[in-house]
């Protein structure tokens, strides 16, 4: 079975951070491992593209009702219609997720995460007193998920 | 973005359902489409085989905490720890199901792609009274899924 | 701690099954039960009226994302914002449950009671090879959910 | 239709804090408010217990499969057999939390009721940087609840 790793943020990001999570998305695919978010846009969707660009595969957890609302760059759109409760199913289906960047969904993904031990890498995402990987990179942030990852 | 055929059914089946359920997976991966299923034991367990046999990509969505739980022909598992409420998201993610077998859990899956108008192809299966498409081979199965998902 | 109730049916109901439904909701308050429901229209809104108007205590398992949709004879509006997967905690937080009339959504919990192994109550509602116990009337339907209820 | 204070806090927690919760829990009571919460221990159990000593209603949105590990004060168990996506009922199901101590699953539910823009009162709870309302003692944690309740 593949690796999975998630790739937790906002809907809504700057080009800067778009560009952190195409090239983490890029080395998640060149890694092996399986791309995992929510589907949506903004981190979501430069990680999925990023994945794609190397040949990689991308899974969608939809918090919506139909798969039309995943962003082009899914290959497998998972559909929940359960809105925010989604949130718990990226999280659970990653071996760790790496958190970009992000506002309050991406904070509650990160404590979902740290509740169950799965392993959280951040990248210039929130600074809180827990036991999260701080990674500088993007290179840096996969290689400590793949390395952490349960 | 690749159809999604869904296959429900139950975590034990005689021999001569599992055959059938082996059959319907081996043509739905022989017709490109990705197999759904909720990544357990019994019909689940054969239609991922079948699939797996054919070359094709099967999904497991789980309703544990953990992918260890998924059979061993599930490549990608999707990690619900909801329980039962997990069989939302079998149904919703398929752009149709074809129900083989089973029980109330196999029902509940029918009466929530019924409510949800997702079509449903039945393989001895629940007879009720409700638009469900009736196959007598696993062939017929995979081509009425095809021909009527969403 | 009291004993819950579920009543289950469809979000548009005819008059006739209005009146039933209000009688069970009537019956369930007189009976010293709580009333369960998923708090919208018909046959919820019937029974919960029912329920009121005996001085009892209703809730709504509402699927939707604030609790202004709930109908105006709920006490506790439990808030889901997971769509259809809210009939599974309808279920499970009863410890019976009386089917009236209903369609698809109905028979879904219908199977995923059956399948949790809470006691199912049949009135006027869908025929189906399973152990519901079939109530001729209201009180009827009341009697046999509160003994035996689990 | 009453309002409903969520109480958010550990399953564990020191006398200190039971000692707090407990005050919580009776002052919703006496407020006229209905006490949400996630109906196990710590945190939960004290404020549920506070609340039925001034006379309250209770109820306590379960993880797990059944009513029997609700806490003794709890009046009404929702039981959702979700695990961790029980937290998003907690938190939609309250016009305001107070959040009390508590470690990630806390953090979860004050994320998702940021980001769902529910009021957050924290008492010696998370320091993060959002717009929560820091109360100092019980009396006025809720009182701020009941304030900024949606």
């Amino acid at each position: 079975m593949l690796k999975t790793i998630g790739v937790i943020g906002g809907n809504v990001c700057s080009k800067e951070i778009a560009d952190i999570a195409f090239k983490v998305g890029e080395r998640i695919a060149k890694n092996g491992a399986i791309l995992v978010c929510g589907g949506l846009g903004g981190v979501m969707k430069a990680a999925a593209k990023g994945a794609k660009s190397a040949g990689g595969t991308t899974i969608g957890i939809l918090p919506t009702q139909t798969k039309k609302d995943a962003n082009p760059y899914i290959d497998i759109p998972i559909v929940t219609g359960m809105s925010i409760a989604r949130n718990v199913i990226v999280v659970r289906s990653s071996d760790a997720v790496i958190a970009i960047d992000g506002r309050y969904g991406t904070l509650s993904e990160i404590a979902i995460a740290l509740n169950l031990g799965i392993p959280v890498i951040g990248l210039k995402t929130w600074d809180i007193k827990a036991p999260i990987k701080i990674a500088k990179t993007p290179e840096q942030a996969v290689e400590l998920a793949i390395n952490y990852s349960t």
